[in-house]
């Protein structure tokens, strides 16, 4: 059977969303059909909005809808810390400890030959000249656990230890709760090799 | 952390579609912040579309961009022949087989006292009026074997039997491909009982 022509259209768009196969766009694209006009009309315009009014903050490259982002504009947050991540989404992940006191830079991806994304596209010029100042203490590398997290890390070490700052990154290891049993064989690599005293 | 406005209320319109919890919805809402205006401007437009553009068919109530859908304007369709179904997705999952040639009845919902769902809500009394011609000569109840789709079949035979249609409820059973093992009692109990002699 063939879906009429603007019901096959909006199937094919919400399939372009990550994580969004066929079988939930069609769901979904139900779920549109068979509610009021409102509710699609208030989803339409989120979506049109959110792009109309959030840009990244020039200073950390987090979203934002402000000139500068919330937590650059926090007058309590430790400026001599900073947290480097791929994506804002990691981000938030951090913000949701409510541990970190530090800020930000988000690098909007992963160094990844494979995909053609070199360190010129990632914001690392901007993070070096943020550098710059001396103002930041540490910088804690906090990129995915993955290949391309790792090689980002790495990437960025090097710049930024001849600087003469303190370069971290986050500790590979076990997930708490996790079971010895169950950890696959690279993490539990990973973490003898970052054992530490007790 | 908070959200920018904008980007707190997308993801709160896109975690009211179906199947989508925050973490999915925050995936989407960062997708369509990471790509072109232009993908999220198609995306809105699609869901508006649908709205303008797609309504019931008044003759099966499927969903349809024309004045009477491409499954009724058929003229190779068996209209004798009446296969029906609570909602678009299961004639969809009926057209797929691209076993049956008959035509459907799409009663929007199923008969669910639980959820105040009562059968005047549903099209049932379109159904009736459909089948007064006389044309049909057989109804398969094709909703779900679940306690509210096997209630719906039978208000719906207990109706429709009296015309002297003859009524037909889809199978229940086990799987092709199942396994007698891990199939469930209720399923088991239903494959005993539907059971017939080879």
């Amino acid at each position: 059977m063939e879906y009429a022509k603007s019901l096959a259209r909006l199937i094919g768009q919400l399939e372009r969303l990550p994580g969004v196969g066929p079988k939930s766009a069609q769901r979904m694209a139900f779920w549109i059909l068979s509610h009021p006009r409102e509710d699609a009309a208030a989803l339409a315009e989120a979506i049109l909005e959110v792009k109309e009014r959030i840009r990244l903050c020039p200073v950390c490259f987090n979203f934002t809808d402000e000139e500068i982002c919330a937590i650059d504009r926090d007058p309590r947050r430790d400026r001599s810390l900073l947290c480097v991540v791929a994506e804002t989404r990691d981000l938030v992940a951090m913000e949701k400890t409510n541990e970190y006191k530090g800020v930000y830079h988000v690098l909007q991806g992963v160094i990844s030959p494979m995909d053609g994304i070199g360190p010129e596209l990632l914001k690392i010029r901007e993070l070096i000249r943020r550098l710059e100042d001396g103002q930041v203490k540490e910088v804690i590398l906090a990129t995915n656990p993955t290949v391309e997290g790792d090689a980002t890390a790495l990437y960025l070490a090097r710049l930024i230890k001849p600087m003469g700052i303190r370069v971290t990154r986050i500790a590979h290891g076990l997930p708490v709760g996790g079971d010895l049993d169950y950890a696959d064989q690279a993490t539990l690599i990973q973490a003898l090799e970052w054992r530490r005293e007790i």
